[in-house]
């Protein structure tokens, strides 16, 4: 450490100060050193933009929830001119940022351009609006799932206006839906930041039906290819994952197969609950909570841990 | 999808994209689509204000742990400045809260009017804040089981500032005040926000004693009828919830019914345990990580997971 | 409650209104009060400010990855003066940042006076910036860790714009070395921000190798003594935590000591797996969903929870 | 000044950092220091908004001029549902600012009320958002005078988008309208905001025709009482005021009466001429700059300054 | 006005209310009203961005002069990553800017598109750039002459950071530059930030010699076509103006006429001098305030105002 | 202009893209371009910061004028926490600023160093603050001038809300008193602000008496060495100048000579008229608009402009 009494100090220091930082500069600009990690931009497009999907995001959300999100003072007579002003907005904005969502991994190059980028983003950005009265209508039965599931709920608004399972489903529902129109990477963007406010990680990917409730949701994760049914409930920390991956010849990963549980209808999962692989909860089941599930579970069927190991100790801390 | 070089194609377009534009607005207009999922504002009240309620609760910080957050370079000598004018800038800005979540859940119309809300407010205020000085005494306790109970803690500055429990707690133990007042809707969003921040889930109904400290904490939950004796410890993932919900004759849920466990003093509970039921943890129980308990257990009990079961293997990867 | 129409409520209640302010005020400003929870500022620094380190996190990651966070249409002619001009003002927030640090925690006082913090702080953010191309090499290895354990990965760009593992280790990575330089409270509050974010709490302390993976992650916990060596990938809600704390002769809890597990290479760990205590999982185990575990395993172990106990049942909600 | 090698300093110098601020405090807060310059609130009302006045004003722009200011992707087919959005966001902003600046000069106290302050909001802001249509046709005549008599406009959308000329008459069209329906406050800080961005300072009570058109504009100041008939260009500097002030019985000012000038139709005045009291201008005169005027001219006059005197001088700076 | 204890007042008010905002919004929308003051946008391209062009002049000054804006601790090791970073963000947002500016006076349409506006823009940035030392290179002419020209200067960086001479020139020289490049609407409205901030209102088509210096300022015009040589000084309130307008047979104005005066090298000019017409004030002259001059004057002329008439008077307000 | 059919364009066109960047950074970086316009920074010290002044002057504002600006809803007895508070507030910001503009002209350099700076700066804003009530009284006054000297002025309230003069004296009588402490460049930009915003130009080295009143007061300039007596009026436009600067024998201007008029007691200044030199406006004067003023008048005067030439024409436009 530099004394600071020594009058050689203060022109040694400045040295020190300036002589690292166009050595690291250099360093962090070698070819070697930014490879992987620096983005080599295609046909000119920049990366998606967290602002303009976050604005996206809420103001989808003050056009499905009315009065709760937005401006909220909507009365039925400007009811029109708000959503009509909202969607116009989220329309344009949309457009954008799908467009570089699709460049962004777009592997298209040399001969090869990406002429017809903008045409495919409005005709993809065409198709999602007319597809939100139909996620509108899925999320009020979410609203009615959570008001039946929670008793301290006391209010649908106050189900929309604060519960993490209608933000996070908003999210998702959204999500989805570009998913399934083939819109690249901003679905997992919309679902993230679901995931990052929530702590509910629910893939975009994922099929879920009409009157869905995540209670509490924090950790609760629902893999790819899982494939849920009407009317189920989860609680906070529950996992719908992979098992194992197969691989392909080359060892590589093969990616897309079916690798998540697919639950029924009507099944209740308790907290902690792990349930791994392409099996089948069997519809009306109970999990209990933290148990370890990697096998098909028949319809009715009611699944807790084991018992603990329990014993009177005298004391100290810890366990 | 539209190709580019057919001169046919803009016109169509813009049809394709205005028209869906008018009808689906229409179609999210329409009184069916809108039920249950638009707000019919009472007494022309907004909805409460994440902003404001974010302004009170940062301010209530820089009031309860002075010199740590806002203004941070408070001196004995300015401290009553400073406390003064932010109590009175949250008092102001809570009246108005106060009066929004009353009525957002008011359930009065046509004959009995709101007019007695903004006096109901100030009401609830006034009391609120000559609830801070036992606020913030208990407050004090938690930064000393959070030093007590984290070798990893090195001075109460850096607890208060930094950790997650703390952050949960001050959020709680306001939200909780004013749930105890009776005021609606506000304390709810007060603790999720601290969820949405920490992964924290403390329902402002329950009651929870002093020196409490929750490690890491990330999807613990603790449910709205939980009791919490004194010198608590908790860790991620916890628990405390309800198991089932007696419904009424009407097959709807029964609300407010105690379904939450009481803790006991100086318990532990390690990390993804999952209490369900009103069942109690003696005083002095520890009770191990990612147990499943829905009984009652004794003073002094030690309760952990059955052991794994356990196989050498040869790899593969996934279990 | 006041009644409205009682001409004399106004003036009561302005005085109601009065009165208690100017008390809590008082109360709250009473050296009894303010013991522990007040802040007694050293050497006139300032807090920390988490602005200041949000800018600093935020243009590491523009430097880290450029191209796809900070200003993202990097070309290659322009990396030297975006990188350059980024590194130079980390450069001088981080020399502020540390210094505040260093005094937050600073037990110097009276004689002795912090003359040479700026030094120091110099010093150490000098050293810093010469780490970054090392901290960038790794990274490059967790993201690579990425692409081969989540099947539903596309691309590297998705992982780096998108994926909380990154985000967790960014910042991890960052904080790990800032702690090993010896610089206090920054590296806590760095991990913590990772912590919100995400909820993946890992300890700036806790030592990890290369091709390190953390799906989905809400809820994982990383001790501060915890040894990780490269190739482990982790799950959601895992934690390698501490089993107890062993004091000294004044019941004080020792700090600093080994108590949280080592895992080799080459391990995978299931979702909400609970490893507590200085143990050992050796190398290329596979540690099962919502195990307890308190003992070493040897290399190659498998281990798993016990089967749950199952049965059908006829219905009814709840467990 | 204090040394600061004394070891004496550092406690002297917190003395006096702390003495005065106590101390001043103090005396700000007597009762006499603030006569005069503390607002005693009427009705506790709060003071009118400058950003909700800005948004107010703002948002009307976008709504005289589509598509150049606010949302400027505006299509025919989105027009309605801007329009009507904006124009609903100004009209409840509107209601609240009206109540403010009425209550802020209302002289009513002890015995009467300000029950009705609401209704009356409610009433002129409705009559105000109907003669939007009327505002907007005078300003588009505006923007042809500015096409018309600036040589170096080329497009009336350049006019629009960018003339100080046409941001003053904006803010005066509209303030002028308000202050006819009795408006108080807010028409004269609507038309402070133009004041303060172009140097032109209308008063909203003066009377301006149609084809108005002020080139450059900074410093132009057209008094309370002035009267402005149609198509009548002015420039920078351009004073219209009142040349004396008659007084009461009791030396007051007498207020309100006609005190500025008459203008009439198609006259030029050029830059820096100063016009006093209530004399007229006739219909197609010019008046040439920097002239003193406070009599009546006849129609068809040409003003000009008297020649200045001159004479050749071999050097030196200055005059 | 309403009356409030009217128990049908409600239901009228909201009649009113609601009635004039849907005709409100019909009647603005209609295409009569709508014509002339709605933008019918070309080629799809949005407006100039204020806040994009504000953020390149901010740049800019960033680069013109290193250390007083923009990034203040630039040292000597540091500037080439500062002015290159910004340099590189000023050019990219410039290009999109002028593609704006480009196309908003565009008058293509119909058959005719907009295909080259990129390369154009490209193209013009390009150059711009390549001129910025040359801009540079006159502006330190400009502080020298105010350092020269005004007493109470104490230092040139006093000079740069806070005089409004300064702040008008430099964005004058950039607007000028890009105005004869050809750049439509960019340049005024650059001119027009500068005249908003500081009153002097300089249009960028005019021609400015190196050493120029405004003192205050406030209300300067220097019209389109003004030619000023060397080491000119002019006070506030100076105008360089056109005296009438030649019409074409058509009765238009015939746009583009040199039609200002010609400032030689060496003038002064005092405070709120008019001269206006294709005059020349020769070189070395000195124009006394006040004036009016609309002839042309030799070169070491001095010019003054006839002397007023004046009188004693007995008192009275006003004159 | 690039040619877009052709293939070869778009690598030539990044070459040009690039070539320039490099080329023009690497100029603007030499020690030739960079002398005279680059800050080289004395004792480390940063820029002045605008944002801080601005918070300052707007806090001050708030202390000064209660209940008018900040926080609105001020009652008698939360005024003492706001302005402690405030003041607190001010005082911190305002010792840094003051450092920082002391060190900016600072000419110390090598042997000594600025270690007092910290000291001079505390002193300096501890007197300035001991002078705030003293500030107040006098505009109190200067309100007390726009009251009795505006007829269009209805209420103290909106004279200090609004009006231009009140806003240009408070920045003027803060600079003042810190100009005559003694602080360097912070007066000057504080004037500046005033200037930007109202367009009226006080250097704060003048000294101007109570109740002063600047009408409308765009253009409006004060000079350094001005003495203004009490009961000033002016109006927009006034010119109080230096006519010439004399030169010491090198050619330098002398600086800090008296330059400028003084003008006695009760005088009034009408729109636009000039007054230069060290010349005295004699008590109770009235100075018509217009006029050029280079010699003294006894009190009692009465000055206006010759009357214009005056004659009828038939038409054209222009004079």
């Amino acid at each position: 450490m530099l004394t600071k009494g020594d009058p050689m100090n203060k022109p040694i220091m400045m040295d020190l100060r300036v002589a690292p930082l166009k050595d690291v500069v250099r360093q962090l600009c070698e070819p070697e050193s930014c490879k992987e990690v620096c983005r080599a931009p295609m046909h000119d497009q920049p990366m998606p933009s967290i602002p303009a999907l976050t604005e996206i995001v809420d103001r989808l959300k003050g056009i499905l929830f009315p009065g709760y999100f937005g401006d909220s003072e909507v009365t039925p007579e400007s009811l029109t001119y708000y959503i009509g002003a909202g969607l116009d907005r989220v329309y344009r904005l949309l457009i954008e940022q799908i467009k570089r969502g699709y460049c962004f991994l777009c592997r298209f190059n040399g001969e090869e351009d990406c002429d017809d980028c903008q045409e495919v983003a409005v005709d993809l950005a065409t198709r999602f609006i007319t597809i939100l009265p139909h996620i509108r209508a899925l999320l009020a039965t979410d609203v009615q799932a959570a008001m039946a599931g929670d008793p301290a709920a006391k209010t649908p608004g106050e189900i929309i206006f604060s519960y993490p399972s209608i933000t996070a489903l908003t999210h998702y529902r959204i999500a989805h839906e570009l998913y399934h129109l083939g819109v690249d990477m901003i679905p997992r963007i919309i679902c993230e930041m679901a995931h990052s406010k929530t702590g509910i990680d629910i893939h975009p990917g994922a099929e879920i039906g009409n009157h869905f409730f995540i209670d509490h949701g924090t950790g609760t994760v629902i893999g790819e290819t899982s494939i849920i049914g009407n009317n189920v409930r989860l609680y906070q920390g529950v996992t719908l994952g992979a098992k194992s991956f197969p691989k392909d010849a080359a060892g590589q990963i093969i990616k897309g197969l079916p690798r998540h549980p697919v639950i029924e209808d009507d099944v209740i999962i308790y907290s902690g609950a792990t349930i791994l692989g392409r099996v089948t909860i069997g519809k009306g089941s109970v999990i209990g909570g933290n148990v370890w599930v990697t096998e098909s579970v028949p319809p009715g069927s009611r699944l807790t841990q084991q018992r603990p190991s329990s014993q009177l100790f005298s004391g100290g801390e810890g366990i």
